[in-house]
């Protein structure tokens, strides 16, 4: 049996979405954000402290997109995969690594100087200079959805879940105002997939 | 023919350590870091500017992971990944994107707000929160290696590319003094391979 431990608008969204959209059984975990502080006990389960975490059979697994990864290969048939044989296969796995290593990191920083620490660690300059990154590195992105529906290989795949995350995440931290037309368009193609909605009606947001 | 474009001690290194375990033919552009301060006409190539940029045939990529993963898929018969039916699988991937997404970029703050950037722009406050935040996320590297000759399946695999190269950065940026020893002994391990000192050989680091 699967099972996910999960904090509203997390990047443990990812995997949930992805269950959701292969439609396969798992237990759900649902904790408040972040659950090292609101949970200490989840120590005892995942050391790092963080979700999402993730465990089916022998497998432990803390990076989102590595689990949404997983999915594909263990229990998605491949269907929200590229095929290491596939043209597109090297531009797929560019997407899955870009979208939590380039696309959620500078937000964190934004999250964490800009609203969690408390107000005299907050840190303007470090939510301005990383507001300006994470503008930067969406060049790839916006070129990308310039006159296509989906990230890569014309077909929705695990790589728009990944990187509609971070996007999606934008949205909630309050960067979203300034997408461009087409990643909006996309943003809001994508989302309103049914199994974004079963995924995304779980717990309540840091941002509430 | 693949070409890589790299600077010495940056991420690329990962791609260039993983074409020299393959024994893959390539060739090599070496810039000074970061390349889009120091070569302007570097956008016209890579958008992003950002080392390292891959390119092998019509693949493009900017993912120092991903292009070690693309590479053991599309050059390597596999022989440094873990496969999807191996019950090692879910690990290695969990490991393939920890290394950049939770070890490499808390070391990018240490860097700029320590060292990149004008003295008046420095943030103490940030390089010391992020210092703690690397050893904090060291907790599964040095719990998987008590023990343990390399990070998963039993055998030096692409993990421990990805990964060693966090922790050789480490070293790099000063922080090396408190790896764990199991944690050092396996650093030691790994770059005394030879491919290692090959990929290592090539341009000057922005540390010198």
């Amino acid at each position: 049996m699967i099972e996910l431990w999960h904090s509203k608008d997390s990047r443990s969204l990812r995997a949930l979405w992805t269950l959701e959209e292969l439609g396969l059984d798992y237990r759900l975990h649902v904790l408040p954000f972040p659950p090292r502080l609101h949970d200490p006990d989840f120590t005892q389960i995942n050391p790092l402290g963080t979700v999402p975490y993730f465990t089916d059979g022998v497998t432990r697994m803390t990076e989102s997109a590595a689990i949404v990864h997983y999915l594909t290969q263990r229990h998605g048939a491949g269907t929200l995969a590229v095929a290491p044989e596939d043209p597109d296969y090297g531009d797929w796995l560019n997407w899955m690594y870009h979208a939590d290593a380039t696309l959620t990191f500078p937000q964190t920083l934004v999250l964490r100087y800009g609203r969690f620490e408390p107000v005299e660690r907050r840190q303007k300059q470090v939510v301005e200079d990383y507001t300006q990154w994470f503008f930067s590195r969406l060049k790839l992105v916006n070129a990308r959805l310039d006159g296509a529906e989906y990230l890569c290989a014309g077909r929705f795949t695990a790589a728009d879940i990944a990187v509609g995350y971070a996007l999606y995440l934008a949205d909630v931290i309050g960067l979203g105002a300034h997408l461009k037309p087409q990643t909006r368009a996309w943003l809001e193609r994508i989302t309103a997939r049914p199994a974004f909605a079963r995924a995304n009606a779980h717990g309540t947001s840091f941002a509430e």
